[in-house]
């Protein structure tokens, strides 16, 4: 069989890719709200699952708070170094933020295990020592989820922004549920679907819009 | 409305949510193959996607081949700084590998522009300079597949194992099908399905059945 490839330079794919979204979306019938297209659109890009047009859903104007945050400084906490690795941090930087992730800190691995908890609990018992604005990019863990809940609950922490796409079988359903119940802007992925990759591409999608990129 | 968290064990989650997979496998009425079962289950675990019990395809006996390379230590090669970060290193350095990312090399960028190709491309072309046995693990770029297919045509480079799950829209169905033309053994994730966090999964699967688990 011969395979043919199609002829793209090398700065063009992902802008290519973003149309052949774009077409798909309209051929299916879809139209996205304007202020969480990119969003969704960089969710379908990292995951070629069109499914995210229907199980991401955005707290009023989300994707606007989110850019505020940013602009003041705020950091991101992931639960997975994997997330961190695919975050922007350049144009995070540009604005004071910087990624954290505190799941293979010594410290965090010593209080889950005093605690009986999972490290992304601890970690994020850990997180709300921090004197910055934070934004949650929970791509992972339930249970950091869950820990977000109960802090917020008793008024302990006040995030600009949950991103809370844990991907699983475990408490994943719930945990985001748990979220939606919050007046803490978000931006969930409802159902079990979610991944690092997608906490990853929902932070380059807020980021890459404050930079200068229209997709 | 009260959402009902599970109560499970920290250090049971993991298994817990393999069970669940399984479980419902055996409702779709689904029986995986024994020496790809670890692999593929991994694959829906890191991404709830179930497509991957279809669209993932083996060479004969591609996962004891890899556990063979990295016994006489095999290194890995990924695409993305995101994939290095997922894979468990732990494992792969009691055999003598560890794993490689050269996307991030100023080299790699040097060679990508003065060649008009991509960086996925370049760092394919550095990777060939490595005297070890390699395991390449490509969840991002279908460009780095393409070069891998070229190079091996030329017989300049004969790998392990590649596992081929890119992402994506822009020649990633294509580049996927050159490898299963190759006679090198692979792991492929057909269609556009994919991505780093599948990458980095596969291998995980594969490092731990050398390790102590079951799942």
């Amino acid at each position: 069989m011969k395979i043919e490839l199609q002829n793209v330079l090398p700065d063009e794919i992902e802008k290519r890719s973003f149309e052949l979204i774009s077409m798909e979306l309209k051929e299916k019938g879809i139209v996205l709200p304007k202020e969480n297209e990119l969003v969704i659109k960089r969710a379908i890009h990292t995951s070629a699952d069109f499914d995210y047009t229907e199980n991401l859903v955005f707290s009023e104007h989300a994707v606007q708070k989110a850019m505020e945050a940013i602009r003041n400084g705020a950091c991101i906490v992931t639960d997975t170094q994997m997330a961190k690795a695919g975050i922007n941090k350049k144009i995070l930087a540009k604005y004071g933020g910087e990624v954290l992730c505190f799941m293979s800190d010594e410290d965090v691995a010593i209080q889950a295990k005093k605690h009986g908890t999972t490290r992304a609990t601890a970690s994020i018992d850990k997180a709300i020592t921090y004197q910055k604005p934070l934004i949650f990019a929970i791509g992972n863990a339930p249970t950091a989820l869950v820990r977000l809940y109960e802090l917020i609950s008793e008024q302990k922490i006040k995030p600009q922004l949950i991103i809370g796409v844990p991907v699983g079988f475990v408490n994943v359903v719930e945990s985001k549920e748990l979220i939606l119940q919050t007046d803490i802007p978000y931006i969930v992925a409802r159902g079990r679907k979610g991944g690092s990759n997608i906490a990853a591409a929902i932070c380059n999608a807020i980021l890459y819009q404050m930079g200068d990129r229209d997709f």
